[in-house]
């Protein structure tokens, strides 16, 4: 370990985590991170800046009336998505809008900011005019509008959804240092849903003897389709109504979408339409063309619809540049299809030592979790790095690691420890550590 | 109880939690709702509707590209706040925004929705020239910008706001049957902040002996300031930057607002410059003009900081009418100043019998809780009500019970029971019973 360098950074030794300055949790549950600082210098722990301190016209003047519907300050014009691809001369084609994760806190994203990969552009539905059908290996062939879809018992749950290609970029090399998070990352989100249990449903219609697959289907112009296990309906799928309060936005389903928690964001086909019952797998383009994984040996790997244990550092990220030495907050979250995170570890020497993060509660199955550590940059090179660890016991593998199971070939489902390089400036890049 | 009049309405007895058609919740947890009255029917439980068949537009060509920030669609554009008062002719004046809790789901409020009461108009402020002051009876006197401040470490909490105001008109008589719930009960919200405990800022600077108050005072044109108790400052008062993830909106106080949970809205001052730490409150014109209750022996009520326990039905409201005899999902939401909601209670006989409405997990302190509860509907006259009680015991009282001990010359806090009365022909109104 080095040992600190100027007067402003000493602190107790057993206040240490681990290696190159991160420190003990107990910094954050005891409030003693700043205090600590403070006696060693008679100064405090997180530096003070100078601001205008003039009467600003809008300590002068009253402000303006309230709005319908409140917006963001103007001042915060650029924490928007990031817009890749989209239509062109009238023809169909794949569009996605990034989460900037850098640029947010909490675990909930605004649904403004939800992170969206649509293949046919977002339709503009009439909800007075559109149906959810199930039919197929039922008893009843049912179909439901919106209004009576209220009137079901609903459920409120908190989830992550993740494209099973975020993190696409990080399969190959060299690595653009300078990217910002969402174009590594952002195709990941969190939400506060509520909607019907897809169980309810199947419990009215009546399943046949041999159902084992759902096909759901958009009403969107490509009616993009996807297979569903009937274990997976009859567990914890819905059908989402309400995103975080409000009704969803047209990017994400309006009026309707299936909500399969924990699994890759594809298989939530939003617009659903159709639910048809059978005994086998679709096998449509989405889960054949698209959406499948080149093995080493050649062969495709389908249908392979839980999310992996991942976790980033959001905070800091290359969007910052450190200015000073001392005391820094290290967050970012946490995920997992498989259910909850139990653990998440924090490196700040590039993997040669782990320090237990804090984890915010409480802690949702299925849903990104932040994480915090404080961290004492003395100045010195350092590799911050995150290692998720969910309940199933599932570890969150090196770049190494997951490329000896998986190959190189692959396109999706990329969940490896990912690497911030800080620099002695103070700047960061992504790096392949 | 009455006798079921229609066939589709037959259900086992056992299944009755309560008076006129109030469900056990096993039929909630259990999925057997709906299973249940098909059986006895060959039909399905809810009433399914025909809606439009066509090709529509949306499935026949490529819709349209995402979006920098999602926005509704265009068919949700009556689901906003409803405001009153205003500036007018260039003078200062309140202003309110109120959440249409009637038209969302689950416990999150959408930011652009969250209720919002200005006293001095909405301040368009540049973060770059705000900042925050700690002074007076401190060791070391400190001051913030937004950007220092989000190196601290930072934490996410799920919290309740309401304005003691909300519902003001329920004082009254006669009620309007028809208001929307908003007028009644919409300056309440739910929100994830996230921020800086006051109580990591309050050790940096280090508190002299006698500290016993903190005057938290705004960058708006009026200054408004209120006391905070230096107990609570130390507890779980934090100061709030981002709102549902992203940075709060200008009419929740952006750059940054203290966050009192579970004390009354006012006292989370918004647009927060200062925070002096003094011997005894400031007696602010928002604290003694305002924000204060007479009592029944003519003496004001000061320092009323925590918000009382209290429930509201959000669906079926006055904002429905039922169109068919056969089952709903009662739902609403519940909040405690003083911790968590431990059970919700529901009567659709205006109080003779009661049971146990279903809770929405995880629980938070100071935050809304969901509740549900299946009703049978048979076509005859209903009084719908929700009782709270939060873990400290404390429970929502009748309107009676609350005149009895505030007396009826009050205007903030009210916090009774809520009726709405659903009539033979399915329209439904508030009314006091």
């Amino acid at each position: 370990m080095k040992s600190n360098n100027e007067k402003t950074l000493i602190v107790d030794a057993t206040d240490q985590a681990a290696g190159n300055g991160l420190m003990n949790r107990r910094f954050f549950l005891n409030s003693a991170l700043a205090t600590t600082a403070t006696l060693a210098t008679g100064k405090a722990a997180f530096a003070q800046e100078a601001v205008g301190e003039g009467q600003e016209d809008w300590t002068l003047y009253p402000g303006s009336d309230a709005l319908e519907y409140g917006e963001l300050s103007r001042f915060e014009a650029g924490r928007v998505k990031k817009l890749v691809g989209g239509l062109a001369g009238g023809r169909t084609a794949t569009s996605a809008g990034r989460t900037p994760l850098h640029q947010l806190m909490g675990t909930i994203t605004p649904s403004g900011l939800h992170f969206e990969v649509t293949h046919h552009g977002i339709p503009d539905i009439n909800p007075d005019q559109h149906q959810l059908v199930m039919h197929g290996m039922v008893k009843q062939p049912l179909k439901w509008g919106i209004e009576n879809l209220e009137n079901y018992p609903t459920i409120t749950r908190e989830y992550f959804m993740e494209c099973s290609g975020n993190g696409r970029l990080l399969y190959y090399e060299p690595l653009s240092p300078k990217m910002t998070l969402d174009a590594t990352h952002g195709l990941v989100s969190g939400s506060q849903w509520t909607g019907v249990k897809l169980s309810t449903l199947l419990d009215e219609c009546g399943l046949e003897d041999g159902a084992k697959w759902i096909i759901a289907e958009g009403a969107d112009s490509g009616s993009l389709s996807r297979s569903i296990p009937i274990d997976k309906a009859l567990d914890d799928t819905m059908i989402a109504i309400y995103q975080n309060g409000e009704r969803i936005r047209p990017g994400q389903g309006y009026p309707m979408r299936l909500l399969n928690p924990g699994f890759e964001g594809n298989t939530s086909v939003k617009w659903l339409r159709s639910l048809y019952v059978t005994d086998r797998p679709v096998m449509s383009r989405f889960e054949t063309s698209k959406y499948t994984d080149k093995m080493p040996d050649g062969k495709a790997m389908q249908f392979s619809l839980e999310l992996d244990v991942k976790s980033v550092i959001t905070r800091p990220t290359n969007a910052l540049s450190l200015q000073k030495h001392g005391l820094y907050e290290i967050t970012g979250l946490a995920w997992s299809g498989r259910g909850k995170i139990a653990r998440v570890e924090v490196s700040a020497d590039g993997g040669k030592t782990w320090a237990d993060a804090v984890l915010e509660g409480p802690i949702h199955s299925k849903m990104m979790t932040r994480f915090r550590i404080p961290w004492m940059w003395n100045g010195d090179p350092a590799v911050l790095q995150s290692r998720a660890i969910d309940e199933a016991g599932r570890v969150q593998p090196s770049r190494e690691q997951l490329f000896k199971g998986r190959g190189r070939q692959a396109y999706y489902h990329y969940h490896a420890i990912h690497s911030w390089a800080v620099e002695t400036d103070g700047t960061i890049n992504h790096v392949y550590a």
